[in-house]
């Protein structure tokens, strides 16, 4: 991976000295707002407005520029206009200021009207040696300090306090509705970054920083568009290492979305599908609203990591178990029973018109409930607890004793909680300070623990296997790779063959000989096609017969697809007549693309329409070890045909996990040189027979 | 349609009197709560406890039994245990007591334990002659008169108002919920019922009166499990006619969730899938939580219903418009670009660095919002608008400019509110009286605005053409329908053919008789299959050939699937060899069902992969209009397959659509006696070419 070597942002996160470029004393305007709200909410650094037509602003001693400054500031907040900003940067330079936030839009974000002043920009950065955030943004702010080189209302808001949460955001009045939502929600956030156009440092810059800060343990970002797949990868790998996840809104994916972040942020956006891949390789927990940020926030700051998918549900009402239990199912959890033990002893417990299963309804008899989840709170079936809570008076006498019981487990415990907004808010602050989930509805406690189970799998998986080395299923091949383009069908089963990926045989015969065969030139069943040059299009021919069975009905299908040639091209040459091994079994397509964004990845799909028209495919970037393989397959939602469809035997699975690793260090080996590989279709024997590639395609780079 | 004649439940919802079977003096009981409640929020009507061991109860005189009431109650609450529930309704009915709502559990709901029970209290509901609420219930409650035969905490919040909602529930835990989650939103009920096991009345009884009530505009509906699927089908339509949407929580539809509801109701399930077509045909509105009923009942009470799936967006932070385009586009509402008139306006107001489009981003210049609206309001390429609130100090003048502008439209207007939740909650509540919906999310705004869409869609069909008659294709025809189970291949294409739906050629040849062919029996390709009694599977025993082309390989063919039979079975009895017209063209599914539950419908899905393993597939009750036809080629996932994939010419959809309602004719003037017609696959030609059944089944029911 490219890596780009980390940032030290100390200064700019945490600056003691602020200079604020062009400080307004309209304390509405942009210009103004920052140090109006420092001095509001009591930053308690050293503050330098710089306005040249004032001896002072908003009561505070003002420079005429950045060189009068008597000492070196931290960080230049740079407020004036777009025509300005480079000469306020070169100034900023040369009074050594290392860290500057420009607030002015105007630049690459609209279009051509922009490009002058961008290329201004660029060069006065270069020029100066100011590191750079922004421009077009809403700027940077640290809460514990208060040192806000931003404007934005949410800022205002005194019951702000830092939290282990970092804000990053490629909108600006996104990023400050994130961190305010979620601090409404009791999630606080203690730096905030708005990327702007990243004219210099970027989204990873910051985020790679943030990540490495013992006081970040989440960080909360927001993603239009990037074409920095490799430092995305890098960046999640390392969250993932660091057990520190990314929730991420990631938008401008399709329509009206993608073309409104395009004319936002004048970029491109590379293809989602990678994006995907990126994200699920990664420490990312991706989230659609703000809303399930919060709660999947929530989750993660509980630090109760769940060891499995399988959670039991406690209900006294029916109604709100069975709507809880499809919550969770829909979202890639499981409610297996409680073991026998288990079982008995709630039989002594649950009124006799309650039900003991999973969920577990006691019927609304609140007094009991300590007594069941005492019972299952060690349950051995469940990594996860969802209970309903009682609600109403008895709930002040139920807290402590509920809190006991919950300290007596590490897995995540979910209390249901009302859904009137407001009730019982205190119960509820106390619970969450415990690390308890409290949802209001059963859709947001299913997608949440969902998501956030995802994450904590992935998790688990590195720590159990993220020590050992992957291994290779084969030696690095040489392979000879001349030219540029595509390479004929053999030449590319050849490179297939050499990373030990099989392909079907076929031999080329003149009619005479055909009609002269005592045996079969290769295993019937055989496909039968005219070779000729001047027919390059067969079926429209009628010059093709499949699944040719035995050697008479050869020589008939040899005779006829001349026949059909010479009819349809009377004047066609012909070089002979291609008798080819037929394949059967599961039609699949597997392919490896090294992306110019992402690098190289394997992809796989069930062949024909569920990849050509449902885009049933899975990618994973590569190698890719046999786990990675086998979750690439059950994530195609025609899985299922594997398993033996229409009576059909089982699949060999294995044979195309494979396939899918040997592919993967194939593309690995060879990126340098190969742009694309595709095998459609590959077809996949009963289980222990394997699979065969029946076409194949490489691609070489350009040269 | 099996129409159950609606039951006048007008003393049951609005009662001037109430017997109260069983009140005790304890008022933290569930039969000491409900007289306790009424007596505190102020019912006006007449309360008479009944209490044999009492002279008077929480105050009030009791009665020893129903009989000594000094008059005729409208209802009985009977709130005895499970064992005195049929005496207390033998004495509701010599009482005179048309109503009684029974609390009590211990019925069918508790499987094996509660049969008994169950059966007694049936016979004593007949023998009574009351109409019974029940058992298993929570009550039912008139917010209005606070009549409230129900226990349950929420009764008790004295900020409760009637407004225009009724709340029906098959569980009383969520239908509360329901209510007090939508009154802390501002969406007021007016009548609760909670419907227990429905021993007598029961969701339908309540939902199809309280559809007729003028003082019902909207009805929240929780259904676990009903196999009443006409009456679902009839509620429904006379929802949509009425224009009084039921929005909708189904569940038990899928693994733990279905388990659970069996559990708790006692009561099968019907196939999901069908319910998912009644609530299509009809004038339902599922949704998938609590918030999400409250989003959407908003927009229905709002009353401002879009004429079509075009939204125009208004923002002033970029990145929120592109969080909310993405939601409106994943819920199926489209955003074209303004008109250029609108465009040309918008060039002087929106800042150089905003964007006109859709979105509109105006940056955050929040003094311009109005000017920009006032351009938007009537852009006749927006059916809906999209406008980003201003926030904070600004909003109080904001307002009254906004309503005025708003109200030169009937358009919905949604405002995309602050994600802090209970900012300017005055201003808020302001907008919502007007009618315009403020969701705080973009996820919740999309997928409220798309379900309400749907409705207001369906409709506009209904009042565009519910007029005009239905029009058959074909006359009713007979059919020579005699015995029971499965027709033959070729009496079952021809039941087909009556309808008009044509089917492949086939003719049976002897061996020898086809080695003397001079012409081709059927026009080539053929399908050449071995026909013996003793060779069911003729695949395996290697005696099948398709796509044979011309009258050599026809002869060869027949030699070799005789020869396959002959090695597979040597003691193979041979009737003959099946030669038939191969079809060739798209491979569709089409069936038609007479479900015991709910009636006659039609389907219809891709061949192979898509129906049998993703299940992709749509459904209709019969008979359906060419437009309903459309619409469920339309839901296909693979869709695109029609419109010609992999170069294929566009297929033939006006065949389908006509065999789709074809078939539902045959289906609907014969579901006395077809039980089920299968027809796979369908083959579908090019444009104007048609269609053809390759195979076909017709199953006659049991007689």
């Amino acid at each position: 991976m490219t890596t780009r070597a980390p940032v030290n942002l100390t200064k700019l996160l945490t600056p003691s000295s602020i200079a604020i470029i062009g400080a307004s004393t309209n304390t509405t305007s942009i210009s103004g707002q920052p140090l109006r709200l420092m001095l509001e909410v009591g930053y308690a650094g050293k503050l330098f407005p710089v306005n040249p037509r004032r001896e002072e602003v908003q009561g505070v001693k003002a420079y005429p520029n950045a060189q009068a400054i008597p000492e070196k500031c931290d960080v230049a907040l740079v407020a004036v206009s777009a025509a300005q900003v480079p000469q306020a940067l070169l100034d900023c330079g040369e009074a050594g200021i290392p860290f500057a936030v420009v607030l002015a839009g105007g630049f690459a974000e609209t279009g051509k009207l922009g490009e002058a002043a961008q290329r201004e920009l660029d060069a006065a950065i270069k020029q100066s040696g100011v590191r750079v955030v922004g421009p077009n943004c809403i700027g940077v702010a640290n809460i514990a300090t208060r040192a806000f080189c931003a404007f934005g209302g949410a800022l205002y808001d005194k019951s702000l306090e830092p939290g282990p949460v970092a804000v990053v955001s490629q909108s600006g009045g996104v990023g400050l509705s994130m961190m305010a939502h979620a601090h409404a929600r009791g999630v606080d956030t203690r730096y905030i970054v708005s990327c702007g156009n990243e004219a210099d440092l970027d989204f990873f810059d910051f985020t790679h920083t943030l990540l490495g800060q013992d006081d970040v343990q989440l960080i909360l970002a927001y993603l239009e568009s990037s074409l920095e797949g490799k430092r995305l990868r890098e960046l999640g790998q390392r969250a993932l290492q660091l057990g520190k996840p990314i929730i991420l809104l990631k938008v401008g994916n399709s329509g009206a979305g993608r073309r409104a972040a395009g004319s936002h942020t004048g970029k491109l956006t590379a293809d989602y599908t990678l994006f995907k891949a990126t994200f699920k390789e990664g420490g990312f927990i991706e989230v659609t609203d703000l809303h399930e940020m919060a709660d999947v926030a929530k989750l993660v700051l509980g630090g109760r990591y769940p060891r499995g998918r399988n959670i039991g549900v406690l209900t006294g009402s029916g109604g709100w178990g069975v709507m809880v239990a499809e919550a969770y199912e829909r979202n890639g959890l499981q409610l297996p029973l409680p073991t026998p033990e288990t079982a008995e002893k709630l039989k002594a417990v649950v009124a006799e018109y309650g039900s003991i299963g999973n969920p577990i309804d006691t019927t609304p008899v609140y007094g009991k409930q300590h007594t069941v989840l005492e019972i299952i709170v060690n349950e051995p079936n469940w990594d996860m607890l969802h209970v309903r809570s009682a609600g109403g008076p008895a709930l002040k006498e139920w807290l402590p004793n509920f809190l006991n019981i919950a300290k007596r487990t590490d897995k995540p415990i979910i209390v249901g909680w009302s859904p009137v907004p407001g009730l019982d808010l205190d119960i509820k602050r106390e619970l969450e300070k415990n690390g308890i989930y409290c949802p209001s509805f059963a859709a947001e406690a299913g997608r949440a623990v969902g998501l956030f189970t995802d994450f904590a799998m992935k998790r688990k998986r590195l720590l159990e296997c993220g020590q050992t080395p992957v291994q290779r299923p084969i030696a690095k091949q040489t392979l000879e790779l001349s030219g540029s383009g595509a390479l004929a069908e053999h030449v590319s089963k050849q490179c297939l063959a050499r990373y030990g990926i099989p392909a079907t045989k076929e031999v080329l015969l003149s009619l005479d000989a055909i009609l002269a065969l005592k045996d079969a030139p290769v295993s019937f069943p055989v496909a039968v096609k005219l070779a000729s040059p001047d027919i390059p299009h067969k079926t429209e021919a009628d010059a093709v017969r499949l699944n040719v069975k035995s050697l008479d009905e050869l020589k008939a299908a040899a005779q006829a697809v001349v026949n059909g040639g010479k009819k349809h091209t009377p004047s066609a040459r012909i070089d002979g007549i291609s008798v080819q091994e037929m394949a059967s079994g599961v039609e699949m397509i597997v392919g490896a693309v090294n992306d110019q964004y992402f690098g190289p990845y394997v992809m796989v799909g069930l062949g024909g329409v569920l990849t050509e028209v449902l885009h049933d495919v899975a990618h994973r970037f590569a190698p890719v070890t046999p786990a990675d393989a086998r979750d690439m397959l059950a994530e195609l939602k025609g899985a299922k045909i594997l398993e033996g469809y229409r009576g059909a035997l089982p699949a060999d699975v294995d044979a195309v996990v494979d396939v899918l690793v040997r592919l993967s260090w194939l593309i690995h080996d060879h990126r340098d040189r190969i742009a694309e590989i595709d095998v459609n279709p590959l077809f996949v024997r009963a289980k222990g027979r394997g699979v065969v590639a029946a076409d194949a395609l490489v691609v070489l780079s350009g040269v």
